[in-house]
Formats: structure tokens, sequence, C-alpha cells
């Protein structure tokens, strides 16, 4: 009754689903009870989807139900979920149909529908749906509030990400299969896989077999089937992977395989996060193509590969008499501070020659502006405003500002979940449009266009498989709930939005994924004392 | 080569598995391949062996092995494991035989044969195999080192347990069998179910329906049929659980829905640790009776429950005008002061009643001395010593010594996972039997017989579903390997100890199991830095 008297874009915010949905929702005034035996048709045909079924109905009836008390709760439950999905078995990319129609009758003998383009969209609803089942423990019944309710749902960015560095700590498979589970509970998309940097190289090279030299250990390594059934997992859920090789710097431990990658006048070690490689072997430029040839192989269809490219230091190519020697010969203008823009360029075409988009961090714009090809995306960390200098231009760009946390200046939010200081209120209140130019704090619609989506970023120096979960939730929900529903007229201090994500972590924590109170002192802080999820 | 020189014992301590196992070892001068599409013979008629067989062939093999691969391996590979079970329907019970014979042969033609009386052997000795599996990332081949290899195991102490609060936090359904699953990978085989305590009741109790109005939220309760639910995962891998419903103090929670049950005249709420029930209503005999007789009946089979008894104040006694009526009529001896010994000396009986041996925290001790029944097993949490006290006197004795850290008095070593000041060597070093009188510092074998065993005790106050598993791991394999090995021939300074817990670590971490580093600053702490899971 009370949520009768709404109107429906505020029922979709009350909804009990995280994140919120974007389209018309009507609510009724009843509630109906939902058979844990609930038969699914529309499904058999399209293996992605079967799959995605059996997963939504041990996650959505996880309590064991006697069938004694069961026969007497069937009478009066809603039996059966039909799916009419038009193509289950659509080819996963930026931007593929993730819309979905659900609709929960107020009668046990209607079906509830779930109507969707993809597999994908199939997937979203029956997360949806999934949240919207509530269990009553006395009488072991699954009920939905609000029948007859209807749900149309789409999400406003089409590039939901969240990147994982195996480099700083490797991640086992177990732990990325946990990574991706979780993510598709919160709607994410985009798995942008941090693989190497100067720390550690865990992946499989065929071309390059001494790369993996640079794991940190035999066990902490990828091989090529690994990645792939990484690749394979992540799609079946939805999830596209991107992967990133960091360089010119950030790259280090490709030389403790190869040497004569590195500089040799320089001082540089698996760790030197700014050391850059040396551009006067030739087997540097081999190397760089070879791998990213052979990522593309890994993620086929995918329309991007991550080249990296921040936290260049030059130092160490001043340093180098084979590098001044490679400058000198090639005659370079602007010698070695145009290293940078030369790796930039040149790996960037090589990304274009294997049919992917370059995606670069913020620094090959500042130093390349629109010298780049503007198929190159570019993946702002250092400061929001570069957003609107990028897409005014005519370029594509994601969002994953760092945040500040500066006595001098102040806080300031962003995206990087090891920012520990971060509270999941900071992130939600990111307006990830705000630096855009043009009508008024989000952007003129062209502008607008240009921005994919964003990414919440784990680094990993502090993070390995023991706190790696807790580290990512709840707070990448908060990204998560921007990217998908972008309403700005929420925000954190609505009691409404916190009492929706806490109910949203104590699903996550019946899942088996170790989400943090949101009341933490700091991210992925253990609860000060005892207490409900709901409450902490 | 250099293993072969070693006499057998060291080689069990040398075997990259944990815990150490007990009997003769013997190891060979080659490595074997496994083939990862291992045929398993004499598991299939025993449902359990069965079950755990796909279980550990899923742990012990988790890299994709894509065909051209295996196929060029497979000549080379053992393909074959016997399995030999006299028994493997055996009901599980304190004492169970948990021995095993495993036997990896030097020839691909050979099969593995594992030979055990009971499943709970076969269980064992599956886990043994899984982590002498070592993965070659670059043929994509598993091998065993040290072939032809013999392992002879049995555990020293029958009751390795690990205690898990579920009343100042609730453990979902999955952070249960997460726990229990990783406790089976360490080889512990007790669950001490702290299931209510005074800051929630989240479980049902179909003879009291209100208690669980003592829960923190109807999402954070069991139902019946989740406990039997849980109980049956753990007991088909080898875990017994024996609840604890902790009385007279301890229990308030009991209160918020029968307020009655708390004395009228004491200032009580949930949370209050120590406040007492009321000895002058009847309910609070008979709300304590039921609830251990449904607590029995969920827990077939098994023979002990734990009826807690710690940390009771009297104050609240003394206070309240109907309690020292009910003194006064009663003709009490001792007056208020021995409410307290009436409370364990009733409800031990109604366990006894059951069929139950009563299992008290060592204050019913403190208290009641040898005018408990001998049937009485008392946990040591306070006092070392107060190991040696219960033995000399003929009673069984369990050990969880909380430890001590205090400017003044100094550190001591104990097994509480919740003092996040004890590191995994503090807790290895712990001689459980330290305690006993006569015959040294382990005790002469009347008493050392009457150790049961002990537990690593995980109290929930600052432990959620987001942390739980990482204040649980790797201290508890300290704790495992002592109950599992008691070479006190060992300690956590022998670098060979040290390098298997490393190992067993990253063993952990590859199957999802997030346990902290081995160097952190506290329990559960994060890494500090990059690095390797083998070197943090």
């Amino acid at each position: 009754l009370f949520l009768c008297a709404l109107l429906a874009s505020q029922a979709a915010v009350l909804l009990p689903v995280w994140p919120a949905p974007t389209g018309p929702v009507s609510v009724g005034p009843s509630s109906m009870l939902v058979s844990p035996a609930l038969a699914v048709t529309g499904a058999a045909q399209w293996p992605d989807v079967a799959a995605g079924v059996a997963r939504f109905l041990e996650r959505a009836f996880p309590h064991p139900t006697p069938p004694l008390r069961a026969a007497r709760a069937s009478a009066a439950s809603i039996s059966l979920l039909a799916l009419v999905v038009a193509n289950g078995s659509a080819p996963l990319h930026l931007g593929v149909d993730e819309t979905y129609s659900l609709a929960i009758p107020a009668e046990a003998a209607a079906p509830i529908t779930l109507t969707a383009a993809t597999q994908f969209g199939a997937l979203a609803g029956l997360e949806t749906l999934s949240q919207l089942l509530v269990f009553d423990p006395g009488t072991r019944t699954y009920a939905v509030e609000g029948v007859p309710l209807s749900v149309e749902d789409a999400p406003v960015f089409a590039w939901r990400g969240l990147l994982v560095d195996t480099a700083r700590h490797f991640q086992p498979l177990a732990s990325l299969r946990a990574i991706i589970d979780s993510m598709a509970m919160a709607k994410l998309n985009v798995l942008h896989w941090h693989i190497v940097d100067a720390q550690s190289w865990p992946l499989e090279s065929p071309s390059w077999p001494a790369l993996w030299a640079g794991a940190f250990s035999p066990r902490e390594r990828y091989t090529t089937d690994d990645v792939a059934s990484i690749v394979a997992f992540a799609r079946s859920r939805g999830v596209r992977v991107v992967f990133e090789v960091d360089h010119p710097g950030h790259l280090s431990s490709a030389c403790k395989g190869y040497p004569a990658l590195c500089p040799a006048d320089c001082a540089w070690d698996a760790g030197a996060n700014a050391v850059p490689l040396a551009p006067a072997n030739n087997a540097t430029w081999r190397m760089l193509a070879d791998t990213l040839a052979e990522l593309a192989a890994l993620s086929p269809g995918e329309a991007f590969l991550h080249l990296g490219g921040d936290e260049v230091d030059a130092t160490c190519w001043e340093l180098d008499a084979a590098t001044r020697a490679w400058v000198a010969a090639t005659g370079l203008p602007g010698g070695v501070g145009a290293i940078y823009s030369v790796f930039v360029q040149r790996m960037n075409a090589a990304a274009r020659a294997l049919g992917r988009s370059p995606v670069r961090w913020e620094d090959a714009w500042t130093a390349l502006g629109t010298a780049l090809d503007p198929s190159t995306v570019i993946h702002v960390w250092l400061s929001p405003a570069t957003l609107g200098n990028v897409t005014s231009q005519g370029y594509r760009a994601l969002y994953s500002y760092q945040g500040v946390y500066d006595d001098v200046i102040g806080y300031q939010n962003g995206w990087y979940l090891n920012g520990l200081w971060q509270p999941w209120q900071q992130m939600y209140d990111v307006d990830l449009l705000a630096g855009l130019s043009g009508g008024g704090g989000s952007g003129n619609a062209s502008a607008r266009a240009l921005v994919l989506g964003g990414e919440a970023a784990q680094w990993g120096e502090e993070a390995d498989g023991s706190d790696v979960l807790q580290t990512i939730w709840p707070r990448a929900a908060a990204v998560a709930e921007r990217l998908w529903s972008y309403n700005m007229a929420l925000n954190s201090s609505d009691p409404g939005v916190a009492a929706r994500l806490a109910g949203f972590r104590c699903l996550l924590l019946g899942r088996g994924v170790p989400a943090t109170p949101l009341n933490a002192l700091q991210g992925r802080s253990p609860p000060s004392g005892p207490g409900s999820c709901l409450t902490q």
C-alpha cells in the first residue's frame, strides 16, 4: 500500500535490489510465495542461460526446505519462471544488450516472466530476481513483496569495470573466479586484468618462454590454459576480460628472464615501477608485440587492449648509453624526452593491427594529446578534469580517479579500492561525469557518449588471496551502482541507499562473499564489536 | 637422492604435507607423473568416499589441461588410484579410526594405493595425496617427488577442534561450509559450534519459538533444517559438530523472547555476557533442557554436548528478590553463592539423560571440582595447569588456553585465534600437555590418555563472514599440526616447519581459502607489500 503510492522512479530506488534498476518499475500491494522447486522454461537451448539458471536456483534458495513444509507451501506458490531470450548465445562485447524485463504476478498460477534480448540481459534479470526473494525462516518459504511487480532495467554505462592486479600479488584461479562471480552479483561487467607489472610476471608466453621467470614462484604462474579458462568463466557470466600490459614502465619483471629488455646502465630490479624498458633493443619491441598478440588471442572477440603507460621515469633512459646512442641513430626529434611517445605510438599501432582499440592511462594523453589515434581510449586516474579535455577532443574515456587523501589539499573522492581511507560513501558520491565540459556538471550529450564508463581499481600491493575480496566489497558495489544506474539524485546520506546497500552486504555474506562492514573504520576493517550485518 | 638418505621420521617431517604424518614414511629417489584423468577404484560403493574423491580430483588438479598435452603426458603417468576402505560408512564418533596408508609407486603401470579402515581415514589420505601433487605449469603435468613413497599416518589426538562463535556475529551457511571444508584440509575434525550467546540467539527452537527473537534479524537465523544440513555437511567430511549452549551466564539473548528467563531485578540486556539466567523461574530449567534435547536430536550419534559455564557474575542473583526468595525456599546450602553449582549439576544431569557427556569450561571445575560427575569433560581456557589437576583426578579434558598478552606478566602462548597478537609461531609452540603432572612435561600415560585433544577458539566479537576465515587461517593450522602430529621435537624456529607451513598457506590460497601471511603483523593483517605467498 505504501509502495503503491510511490512514483515508479521512486519505486525502483526502493526495491531491495543493488544496483537500482533504471527503467520503469511498478509495484503492487501484495506479497507472493515463490516455490524453491521453481521450474524454468526457455533456458535449456542456451547453455550459458541454463548455467545461469542453475546458479540462480542455488543462490536464490540457499536454505534447505524439507519436503513436508515445501508441499504445504507449494499450492500457494509461484512455481514457474518463463524466460524469453531472443539470442542466448550473443557474442560479448562493449555495449552488448543487457536490458531485461521482469514481471512477478500476484497469483500462484501465473509464471514469473523474464524477457531479454541476450543471455547477458537474462543473467542480469536473474540476479535482480534473486535479490527480490526474501526467505522466511519460520515457514521455510520464499516470498516477493510488492506484487504484481514489474521491472524494466538497463545499464547507463556499458563499461562497468573492476581492475584486479595479479602482479603485486598472485591471485590464484580460485580467487579470480570468486571475484568474477561476485562482480556479476553487482552487475559489473569488465575484469580489467592488470596481469603483469614490475614486481612479477606470472603469465606464460609461448613465444617468450623465459618471461615467467619473473613470476614469484612456479606455483604463482598462469598458463595460457589457465588464462583461457578464466576468460571463458568470465564470459559465461557476462564479464569481459580486458588485459593490461603496462609499459614502457611497470614492466621490469620482464627483465628477470630477459635482462637485455631493460637498459643496461640503469639500476633496475623487479619492483622498480618506473624504470622503463630498453628502446634500443629490438627484442623489446618484439616482446611487447608478441605479448599483446598472445593476449589478444586469449580474449577472442574483445575489442580492447589496455597498454598502460603510466608513471614512466625517463632518468634511466638518460643514464643509459645504448639508449642515448639509439636516440642519436634514429634522429628522434625531442631526443630522450620523446622515447615515451614512441613507445605509445608504436605499441598503440600494434594493438590496432590486432584489431584492438588501445586503452592508455591518462599519462599518455598528457604527453601526446591529440597526436594519439582517435581510436585510443583514455583511462583517467590522476585528474577528473581530464575527462573533459579528452571528450572535448572526441576521444573516448574511462573513469578511475584515484582520489586524494591529503591533510593540505583535503579529501577528494575516487575509485581506488586500495585507498582504504575511502569509505563507500565517498566512492558512491562520485559523479564520474562531473569533469565534463559543457551542459552543466554532467556534460553535453556528445561528450557524455564518449565516457564508456569506469572502473573500481584494486591495486594489489597489499592484497593477496587472503584479503582481496574484503578490499573489493562492499565498496565496489558503490561504484557498480553509479555505473549501472547513474542516478545522481541519490547520494550516500540518503538512508534508503545505506539500508539497501546494507541489505546487499548481507546478501553477499550469505553467498560467501566476504564484504566488510559499511561502518568499517577503513576499507576491509573487521567489525568493531558484536552486531548484525544489517547495522554494521 | 637427498631425501633417500634421511631417516623415515625425518622424511615424514620433510614431506610437503601439513599436518606432518606420524607413522613410518619412506621416500625414494624418483619423481613420477600422475594423470589428472586419474581413475579411482574402490570408492563407488561408499557415497561419502565417492564424494570425497570428487572433491579430491577438483582440488588436486586445479589447472585446465588441454587434451593434446594430457595425451603426451599420459603414457608416462600413473593413471589409477586404488582405494581399499574396509568400512566406508562408519559412524562418526570421538576416536573413530582415521588411520590410512598411502603408497605411490615409481612406475606408471602401477596404481597409487590408499588403504583405510573407514571413510574418515580415506578422506585424510586423499588430503595427504592432494598435497603431494606438484603442478608443473610449463608441461601441464602433476608429479609426486620422492617415489616410491609410502606414508602411514594416524592422529595423536582424537579431538582436534575449532570453536566457531555464531552469536557475536551470525555466520551464514556459506561461511560455515567454507570453514568446515577448510578444517578438513588441515585434518581438524571437531566443529565446536558456540551457536548462541548473550548477544544473539540465532537458533530456531521448535518448543520455544520466541527464542530466536533474540537473533540480530530474521535473515540472521538458523532453522533446524539449516543446522541439520551443516551437521550432515560436516559429517561427510569427517567433522563432528559439538554444540554449545553456554549457561547460566552468556545467555541473556534468550530473554529477548522470554523476558522472565532473566532475573527481573537485574539490569540485563542482550550483550550482557555475565548476567545469568533466573533460577527461580521453572521455565529457565525447561528451556535449557528442551534446547539441549533439540540440539542432541540435531547431532545424532554424537556423544558430547558443551554446556559452557564460564564467566558467571552472581551479583545479579544477589540483587534479585525472586532469586533470593527461591534460594530461601529451596533451603540451598551455600545460599546464592551455590546457584551456579545447581545450574551445572542439574543441566549436566540433563545432558547425561540425553546420552551425552557434558563438556564444561574450566570455571565449573574451579567451582565444583570432583563434585562433578566423572563423565564431565573439562575445557581448559584460563590456566594450562588445570589440565594437570583435572586429569590427576581422572577427569577428561580439552585444551584451549587463551594465552596472555600483558606488559607486566608478559606473553603466554595460547590457542585463541581472536587473540590477534598471537602469531602462528606462538600457537605452534604450545605444548598442550605441559600442564600435566608427573612424567616430565608431557605427563604420565594415564593422565595423557585423559586429554582428548584441544581446540583453536575463534570468538566472534570482531569476526563476521567478512573476516572469519582470515582470522582462522593460517594460525589454526599450527594448532592442527600439534593435535594431529604432536611432535614436540619440532618448533616454529625450525626453517623446515615454516617452509612447510608457507607451502600449506599457498595451497589454501590456491583453493580459495583466505589464509593471511605468516609474517603478518597481527592475525589477519594484510601483506605489507608485494611478494610471494611462499615468503610472506
